[in-house]
């Protein structure tokens, strides 16, 4: 029998505005391998998902499910090594790296069938949580489905370096869109032209207003808007209204910027429903989970861009299972390019 | 040779809010026979479509097409009889009661080939401006190709009495759904659920704030909300999200509480977007004119429910073209049930 001290987040208490350490106590578990049942596999986490989805399922409204539970381990996506395993019938076997969505824990016993197994000789391990992952499946068939981009057509990225909002622009590069990346910083932007090949950049902190942004756009985006695919919602979204083509696509992923008090208390904003009319344009939000059951066919077609390096990506990797509340706080600063991931 | 006195209202001044008689002025033309050219026919209008959607042109920016322009005719669909004709190529012929686009005269010459003939043996003229005309158009291919409603689904309709909404309120009823109606009076609401046989009604003006009409929402729809055909804006379709089921369709077919004033400075209301996201919904602006070259599919299926009385309809018929500013002014109080139109 071995036994594991087990570092654990628990989730205490609801944010009103931003969520940080006060929201979490840090709690100290143990766990044995005669714990595990048949079926099951201990886990050691490694890498940590950090998604902004954690904090909509903090708000104590009802979202896509209900709220996430008050003192329970904090939900989230880990890739981590099994230790122990005691399923004969499973093809895993200890030293594994696995996907799984054990939570803000260090060690975690989990049912051997819903684990994903990786291949760090593929593609890294770190890949499962973003470039190859949740943010990729919804980057690539919102934008392809929802967004059906067509050559030659101008789509606009909010959140343009973020984990969605890298897959997103460089999909639409490879069907032949015109690329704008709207983006938080001049090296997110820099990022996004030199190595993403965006066609052109906003950054939006040096146009801090609708007006602004959408003078920006309507410079850069001479033929209109046909797709706008949307990370982050408020002032930066109300700048597109304006400027959508005739049957134009608002596919709507995100909005990171409402997250923080603006879900229990709607932050106000314009009035643009009228112009949904007159261009004949759609909305549609759409959630990574609804395309859970294509994975597979997302990752046979993009491993081997993100093999060749066709597909790039930046990971922003924080060191220390103590440092996770201060993550999840980060992601709402933007202080993150690419997926935001913390290492234990 | 005879002469014709033509009275016409002339555009002359964009409204800033509402729109009343300062924004016309009355002018008398003469028009002859010998005006006409061959292909031509000279009309004597007799009703006056009156549509929320000649304020939306109104407004100083493009929607989706120019602005209307100032100083002439006020544009309009009007039904009127031929009182000459230079056209032997055609089946027209004088006496015939005809659909013309010639706008707020008394008098108009026109091609013969933008003339749709009306058989007032068939159904009343008048029904080709209503009940089977343009707001019939959106009314029937918004809800049945945008809404794709469901039997068993529920579906809300706002501006429920107008023109567009007591026929989308109806085929919700025949595709087998549920069916709540939003609309301003009392007197409306009774129509609605006495007549065309709405299942539940609220009396906006009963409760007058978003949060008020979503409470009542919320009694009336225990299943959520599949379907929302919108022909208002504003306020009470901001009551609509927190009710919305997965996957719902949000049909935004007009926004008439916007149209005096919000278009040039836009009301501001509560963020929503990130509701969209939970439900993966959709909203998707629709405009009648897409659905032109499909008016006789409309038609084919319409045009026996009206004469059987299957599908019910009202008019609101103001007397006299000096009426017609004000005629369009009533509209943005509400003061019509039904399709309103002024006869000479």
């Amino acid at each position: 029998m071995t036994e594991y001290r087990n570092k654990q987040w628990i989730y205490t208490k609801r944010p009103e505005k931003l969520v940080d350490n006060t929201h979490y106590t840090l709690n100290v578990a143990t766990l044995q391998t005669t714990d595990l049942k048949p079926g099951q596999a201990l886990l050691k986490s490694t890498y940590f998902s950090i998604d902004p989805y954690m904090r909509i399922q903090q708000s104590g409204k009802d979202t896509w499910e209900e709220p996430h539970p008050l003192n329970i381990v904090q939900g989230g996506a880990v890739v981590g090594i099994i230790v122990a395993i005691n399923d004969s019938d499973s093809s895993l076997q200890k030293g594994d790296w696995v996907l799984s969505y054990t939570g803000w824990q260090e060690y975690a016993i989990t049912e051997t069938n819903t684990l994903r197994k990786l291949d760090p000789k593929e593609v890294p391990v770190t890949t499962a949580l973003g470039i190859l992952g949740m943010p990729a499946r919804i980057a690539y068939f919102g934008l392809i489905e929802v967004g059906k981009p067509q050559k030659g057509e101008t789509v606009v990225v909010s959140g343009a370096s973020g984990a969605v909002g890298q897959v997103v622009v460089q999909i639409a590069k490879i069907k032949g869109c015109k690329v704008v990346g709207i983006a938080g910083s001049d090296e997110k932007t820099s990022y996004l032209k030199e190595t993403l090949g965006v066609d052109e950049i906003i950054n939006y902190k040096k146009h801090p207003s609708a007006i602004e942004i959408q003078n920006e756009l309507s410079k850069l985006c001479p033929e209109g808007i046909d797709i706008y695919y949307d990370n982050v919602g408020g002032y930066i979204t109300d700048a597109i209204f304006e400027l959508i083509n005739l049957n134009a696509r608002i596919i709507i992923c995100g909005q990171i910027s409402q997250y923080s008090g603006g879900l229990d208390n709607p932050e106000m904003g314009p009035r643009f429903l009228h112009k949904m009319l007159y261009k004949r344009a759609t909305i549609q939000g759409v959630l990574a989970r609804d395309y859970n059951h294509r994975m597979n066919e997302m990752l046979t077609e993009m491993t081997p861009w993100v093999q060749n390096k066709s597909l790039k990506y930046k990971e922003t990797i924080i060191d220390g299972f103590d440092n996770l509340p201060k993550a999840l706080n980060m992601l709402f600063h933007g202080k993150n390019m690419g997926k935001l991931i913390v290492k234990v």
